[in-house]
């Protein structure tokens, strides 16, 4: 039996259509729901294990309650797969993660039914406390269900909010979606609690405490109990809590089998994903073997990961050294003060770390690792636009927050082996370090260790040539050598730097480039504003350097989903667009020339 | 009977000799120590009734652990006062708070009995778990004492380490400090647990789900019981968690009635603190009365504060409408994902908040404001240095990490009047807003409201001037305004632009201003890096105006403690400072003079 040839799902438009179906029908939904998440994700690539284990919560919520009145809030967002199919999207289920697709997740704006953006793990209760005081504060009355699963209550800002559910008195249900595993499993006592749980009624224990009726622990896979519930609990008026139990990757055998295999995966590869494209090495990968090379000779090297072990490339050097990597779950506050106490008692600790996520513990690099100069080395993974997951999720911002902060060396390689030696520059420093690293693949680059010495402020001229600097930094520093070579054709020489370090600059290459051309073109993967050509306009300006500087960087504006190689050119990133912004630059330099060398 | 006329207080130099001591003579000791405290705080300001409350379980800690070999943690480091007494910092204690004295909280580099530096809550069970699992790693051996307040415990980053306590199996103590307040008395369904708990021992309940034998609640003032439970449990190898139960501002009758107006201190007022000096009025205190007549009109205006009613001049907002006041306890990430949802409701919520607190919730402002574009306004308070609590304290990033989001409106006031107009806008923006304003009292300003039309994205032309523009921020008006009127006696004739606005900038007055003159001096209470100048650099490069720039901002370095003046000369922003630095820009424009008007 195909899903098309019952087509229940096809006959829903809206959640009133689902109220309609005869009750005996919804497994079949069910399956057919799930059919259609394995056959898309197969091909876009997706969130399959998680989704696969929200199936039925979401048709019994949907069921029972009326979205888009009553407010439905996923957690992370990468649980709503079915919501968005039972919500007016099934017919554009097949673009979900495509460019001009559907988002992977939750999206305010992409329907009526999605009532917050979601995507970091964890926002859901807080967001969701906030939207059924403010309905109370309004007068208005609906009900509010916020679904966070077991790993993301761990999440301080859950903590916060569930330490703060009194501020609710009235519609407020909290579904914790319990599958035993946040990406990775999950790990803190909250988790081990919850694992216990799994046989017995918690009605004294730690839900107990909370001043919010418990219900629970309820099977998560039985359609008939769980609308029965939800039409219970929509009949009272009072907060409740509900705890539910699922399987991840629920009715797709491989997927059920290895969970964290199946959480994120790759497209057209949803019954074996591998880990990454043949060709090349991911820059996580480069990153790993050079830590455990620093690692195997020092015996204080240890590292940090907030459930993202297999994520930041962490998991063989789980598997060497298990009792030296720290997987603290969802819980990035932690990681940072974590690494901090561990710098401060001697260790060398590295925060592997996605660039967006680093956002949640700024505070902590902030006070408890820069205002000590603790020697905490951060690895800003997924730095720029990550593609796919969208704007939730590109690591645009953390030069602009990291760089005011005082002791902090800033850096990003713009190939392999400059990541290597970078990671040994920053396990040597006396202080916090930080290198931040694309998505994707590394330059093979040369491997060659006779090079110049690496040292803390020095960048590297690749590229000769007196009209225009090109001064790029990491991943943009191969589209700045395209662009000169493309420039060449223009008979326009221009001059190369691999900048290497945001912070400090290397004054005296970045000056000479200026002072030894006629404009500057700043180039990185990063918000232009209060980025890295910020910091040479800084620079430039200190030293009294007067000349046109154009910064190129990504607009002022929140970047959609899509493929990374026609983002970046919608964001004038890609070699043509780069070449074009350079010519104008130079005409603009023209206009108002002046022989080089002067000032 | 005087401290001075036992004086046992003054022979300890270090913890060796307060082991020394006979038993009996204790709580003489805790006496002296209670009026030396009473005593300078009246002088210097500080923190008082937390640190009356810890005198006792700081001199059983230091009788029975041996500091520094032991490590001894205190969150927030306002409780640390009698551990500074008791470590060699006697003789300097009248200095705490002072110009190039003591600091007002735990400080690396102070002290070798001071293992972290803290000023934030709720970072003592992270960093002091990261201490202890680095020494196991390092294979040595000592005891690590983790003590968190009941307030702070509530702060995700406390909760996300609770939840992590099984990375430390070795010897490590947490002991709770409930004195039943945060800083205002603590919100949350935690602390009503802990509030239950006074009367009876806790054994199965939120404790003892962490997995960790747990003690407690006990009297922290007993010194003869803590001295014998330390004991006890110095003996042991294992992880243990102590509640202990103690009085905010012990043995001070005013303090103890009423240790919220005594939590901080002002300097020579312990008896009856005042808010404020006579003249002039808080800058918080004129937030606060407009946000009221903005509340009184619109029933959907709500604010949000995280454990900090008094500090960001709620109270009154409070009183007037207690059911439009969300106090949430220390718990900055929810302050903001709350007010996200508030905001996604339909209500207007204002989210007043330390500029550097505001770091802590810095991923919800992206991902639960901004990303979604929600109207939140955000005042932050304590913007630029704020003296005496120093570098912990000091808000002198927000304009680096808010600037480069998209959508965010980032404004300054220069004067009360000007507050007033930026909140009135904010709360009509129907995007985030934010408001950044200093520690301290707001210029009178003009009253008049039938100046000019106040728009966003528009700055103000404070006086004219040809030779140089000083294009200011905030609370940096007053000063180039006053820069440019001792410039006049140079025959230096330089215009002033008020900006008001970081994002968007007014491009056409800027722009004008650097055309019109030869050169630009841009001044801003925030580091240097990143800043409001780093924006008017870009501003300027993107409309091809090639200037002499200086940028006057604070320089990158943690700036200590002392008074708000002291330090702002330090940094180059007093008056005299300004003017020097304006007149070598003005020397360096002449050098290689060109006339106003060109490009």
């Amino acid at each position: 039996m195909t899903p098309m040839s019952t087509g229940i799902l096809a006959s829903i438009e809206s959640p009133r259509d689902l109220k309609r179906i005869a009750a005996p029908q919804l497994p079949a939904l069910a399956q057919e729901v799930r059919e259609t998440i394995v056959s898309v994700v197969s091909r876009n690539g997706g969130h399959l294990a998680t989704n696969l284990g929200a199936v039925e919560l979401s048709i019994a919520l949907h069921r029972v309650f009326d979205s888009p009145v009553d407010r439905i809030i996923w957690d992370v967002g990468n649980q709503c797969y079915t919501h968005k199919l039972l919500t007016g999207r099934r017919d554009r289920f097949g673009t979900v993660r495509q460019p001009d697709g559907l988002s992977g997740f939750t999206k305010r704006g992409e329907s009526v039914h999605d009532h917050f953006t979601a995507g970091h793990a964890g926002t859901a209760l807080s967001s969701a406390l906030g939207l059924a005081r403010g309905r109370d504060q309004r007068g208005e009355d609906y009900w509010v269900v916020a679904i966070v699963g077991d790993g993301a209550l761990g999440a301080g800002l859950s903590l916060e909010a569930l330490n703060n559910l009194e501020v609710v008195r009235s519609r407020f249900l909290v579904i914790v979606n319990d599958n035993g595993f946040s990406i990775s499993p999950s790990c803190g006592a909250l988790s081990h609690r919850l694992a216990r749980s799994r046989s017995r009624i918690l009605d004294g224990g730690l839900f107990g405490e909370l001043g919010v009726p418990y219900l629970g622990p309820v099977d998560g896979h039985d359609l008939d109990l769980l609308v029965s519930l939800f039409e219970q609990i929509k009949e009272r008026k009072n907060p409740a809590l509900l705890h539910v139990l699922t399987q991840k990757g629920k009715g797709h055998a491989a997927a059920e089998h290895d969970p964290t295999k199946f959480h994120g995966v790759s497209p057209s590869a949803p019954a074996a994903p591998s880990p990454s494209p043949a060709k090349g090495v991911a820059y996580s990968a480069v990153f790993c073997d050079e830590l455990l090379q620093a690692a195997r000779t020092d015996p204080c090297v240890v590292a940090i990961t907030a459930a993202m072990l297999e994520g930041t490339g962490l998991a063989p050097f789980a598997r060497e050294f298990p009792d030296r990597l720290f997987d603290v779950g969802i819980a990035e506050q932690h990681a940072v003060a974590f690494g901090g106490g561990l710098a401060a008692a001697g260790c060398r600790p590295v925060v592997a770390i996605y660039s967006t996520f680093l956002q949640r513990g700024y505070d902590q690099v902030v006070h408890d690792v820069c205002l000590q100069d603790l020697p905490v080395t951060f690895v800003l993974d997924r730095a720029g636009l990550v593609g796919e997951d969208g704007p939730t999720h590109h690591g645009v911002f953390d030069l602009a927050f990291l760089r005011p902060l005082p002791g902090m060396v800033l850096m990003a390689p713009k190939d392999a082996p400059e990541l290597r030696r970078m990671l040994r520059l920053a396990l040597h420093h006396p202080g916090p370090t930080a290198i931040r690293i694309p998505r994707g693949q590394a330059p093979r680059g040369e491997e060659t260790e006779a090079a110049a010495p690496f040292l803390i402020g020095r960048g590297e001229l690749v590229r000769d040539g007196h009209d225009v600097a090109l001064i790029a930094l990491g991943s943009m520093v191969g589209a700045a050598l395209d662009a000169a070579t493309a420039l060449e054709a223009d008979g326009l020489h221009a001059r190369v730097v691999n900048a290497r370090f945001v912070k400090p600059l290397d004054a005296e290459l970045l000056v000479d480039a200026a002072r030894s051309t006629r404009c500057v073109v700043t180039l990185e993967e990063h918000a232009a504003q209060g980025g890295f050509g910020s910091a040479v306009l800084e620079l430039l300006a200190a030293h009294g350097v007067n000349r046109p500087i154009t910064v190129l960087g990504l607009p002022d504006r929140f970047i959609d989903h899509g493929s990374k190689s026609a983002l970046m050119d919608a964001c004038g990133l890609s070699v043509k667009k780069i070449v074009k912004s350079v010519q104008e630059t130079v005409r603009r330099a023209g206009a108002l020339s002046r022989p080089p060398g002067q000032n």
